[in-house]
Formats: C-alpha cells, sequence, structure tokens
C-alpha cells in the first residue's frame, strides 16, 4: 500500500522546514530534510550501491567534477539521482514528512502526497535568516534572491513545472502572515483529516 | 476599525464561490459573490449616485458603449470602479465573504484580510461545471480556458498581479483534491484563529 507523505516546498527564510518538523512531531512520524537527504544518499551504503551499479551498468558515465551536461550527467544529475532513490527508499518505509529536494514531484506516482508548499515576503523572510543564520557578507536581501533564484531553477530543471505556481500543490500558505505554528496546525490537521 | 474580510479568488469551475458560501454559513457572517456585487452596483442607489457623481465631476468621461480605453475610461472601467466603490461599503459594514471581483486587491489597505484562491485541475473542473451549470453549445474545456484567459487579463489588468501565483495570497487550496467541504471547514477554521 502507498504510504501517505507529507512533502513541503518551501522558500528560503520561510520557515518551511521549522513547520515540516513541527507537523512531523505533531503527527509522530518522522521528518526528513533537504540536508538529512543529501547526508543519507552520501554516507548510506544504498547511495554507494548505487553509484556503482551505475557505473557498472553506464560504463564511463561519471565523469570528473569539471564535467558538463553536454557531455553526460553533471555530479549534480548523479546527486538527483541518489537523491531520488534516497526519497523513494523512505517513502517506502511508512508515512512521513519530506521537505525540499522535489519530494512531490518524485513521488507523484509512488506514494498518497499531500503537497504543500510554504512562502513568505521578501520583507519576512529578510529579517528571519538573520535570525536564524546569522549575519553573512552578502546583505539579507541578496541572500534571499540568490536562493530564490537556485531554488526555482532547480525545480524547474528537474520537474519542468513553473515555481510557486499555486497549482502545484494541495495548499498553499504564507507563513510570515499566518505564523510558523499555524501553518504547521493547518498541515498537521489537514493531514489528519486525509488520513484513515 | 477594520473587519475581517475573508476574501475568496477562484478559478471558474473549482468551487470557490460554494466554498465561499459554506465558509460564510458556518461562520454566520455575509457572504457576497460576483454576480451579488454587480447586481447591487446596478441596482443601488449608491451605484446610480456614484455614476451620476462622477458624470458630474468629470463632464463627457462618459462614453458611448462603442468606447475604446484610448478615449477614456470604457464601460469596464465605469463597471470596475462602482464594485470597487461597492465592494470598499460591504466590507465596512461588518465581516463578511467576498467572492471574486479582485476583492482582496481592493481591501488590501482597507480591511483585514483573509485572501485565498482556490484552483482545481482542469479535468475536475470541466467534469463540475457541466453538472453545476449544465451542457452549453461549447465543449467544456473550451468554457474553461475561455473563463481562465478572462479571469487572468481581469485581474492583470486592474491588479497588476500575476494570477494564480501562490505568494499573492494568504492560503490557495486545491479544492479537487481535496473537496469542496474541506477546504470551507479549513477556511472557517483559519478565519477563526485569525478573529479575536
Amino acid at each position: 500500500m502507498k504510504n501517505h507523505i507529507l512533502t513541503i516546498s518551501r522558500e528560503f527564510g520561510s520557515g518551511g522546514r521549522t513547520i515540516g518538523k513541527q507537523a512531523a512531531e505533531q503527527l509522530q512520524i518522522p521528518c526528513y530534510d533537504s540536508q538529512l537527504i543529501q547526508q543519507i544518499a552520501q554516507e548510506s551504503g544504498f547511495a554507494e550501491d548505487y553509484v556503482r551499479s551505475a557505473e557498472e551498468s553506464t560504463p564511463g558515465i561519471v565523469t570528473s567534477v569539471f564535467s558538463t551536461r553536454a557531455m553526460g550527467p553533471t555530479n549534480e544529475d548523479y546527486l538527483w539521482e541518489i537523491q531520488r532513490r534516497v526519497i523513494l527508499h523512505l517513502a517506502q518505509q511508512g508515512p512521513c514528512v519530506i521537505v525540499g529536494r522535489c519530494a512531490d514531484y518524485i513521488l507523484r506516482e509512488e506514494a498518497r502526497c499531500l503537497t504543500a508548499f510554504i512562502h513568505a515576503s521578501l520583507e519576512y523572510r529578510m529579517d528571519r535568516i538573520v535570525r536564524v543564520y546569522g549575519e553573512r557578507p552578502e546583505s539579507p536581501r541578496q541572500r534571499v534572491r540568490d536562493k530564490d533564484k537556485k531554488r526555482a531553477a532547480y525545480h524547474r530543471f528537474y520537474t519542468d513545472m513553473k515555481w510557486g505556481y499555486a497549482k502545484n500543490y494541495h495548499i498553499s500558505l504564507d507563513s510570515g502572515s499566518l505564523g510558523i505554528d499555524r501553518c504547521a496546525e493547518i498541515l498537521t490537521s489537514l493531514y489528519r483529516s486525509l488520513t484513515p
């Protein structure tokens, strides 16, 4: 049977990861965020096996760190493929929350997903990243804009969907206006109402 | 004091009007939909007065039914202005639900709005409009596409915001996947949590 998975896409600084963690705690299910998935992909025997098998089945396709896509899959493509497998694997283990990494797209046929998008105003996110992640050499505005661009490009490249469109998700929430706790409560309650 | 207003923008056929009515019933506040606002604008002494005063203050600006925008405000512009005044007037009377007519944009400074966008897949909407509004000479697909285009253009022209972007709203919901009743419940519960 397919598991019920809450996937959370989010703008940088919107608190999507915190919302995912809070919802997972309330639902008593695991929460996997982007960093964790990347770590699992890099550390797990599963991922190492996959890289090995990929090498075996497609000789020479693992190119150097200087690879470009014209020469075949890049290192980013490999990381994407490994992460995709990790996400599919995690979704098969049981109900969970997955934050980021286009999990909604990866699991669209493989799980019963409740797909959420968390966004907030530029001002709210600029303020929040300084409070949560501290000061950096770049201005908060620059940091948010850079990350926004990268996430939109990543999403577009791997899923071919327009970033930020309401139609891509079952529910989209403005965490800046509604508050992080309230967003977590809405998702928790909605997830509960959808699961038997 | 500014009133709490739930505004609902919606794709044609998504059930946004029904969701608004259900939420208003549960909240025991009035619900004004597009047709009702247009009717109030056309029938009310308020609107007639406004049209008269507009004529008086800007002589000659009321052009014929053959007017184009290059010649000054069109009839659509007048209807927009009258509707805008009706919406502002309604929002001053007390808490309410307003469906359509860019009420979120019109009230952005004038009320405490909870802004919602209701969307659904093309398939869901095609099926629903035949069930709710009956068959028409044009195909359901054509009817939905025409209305989508018109609403996006109307919204863009009068608000300068991109139609369908999650960031334009506090909450966006997929009524096709979540169900009309559940969407109404989410909005009711969220509205209640935001009002004292």
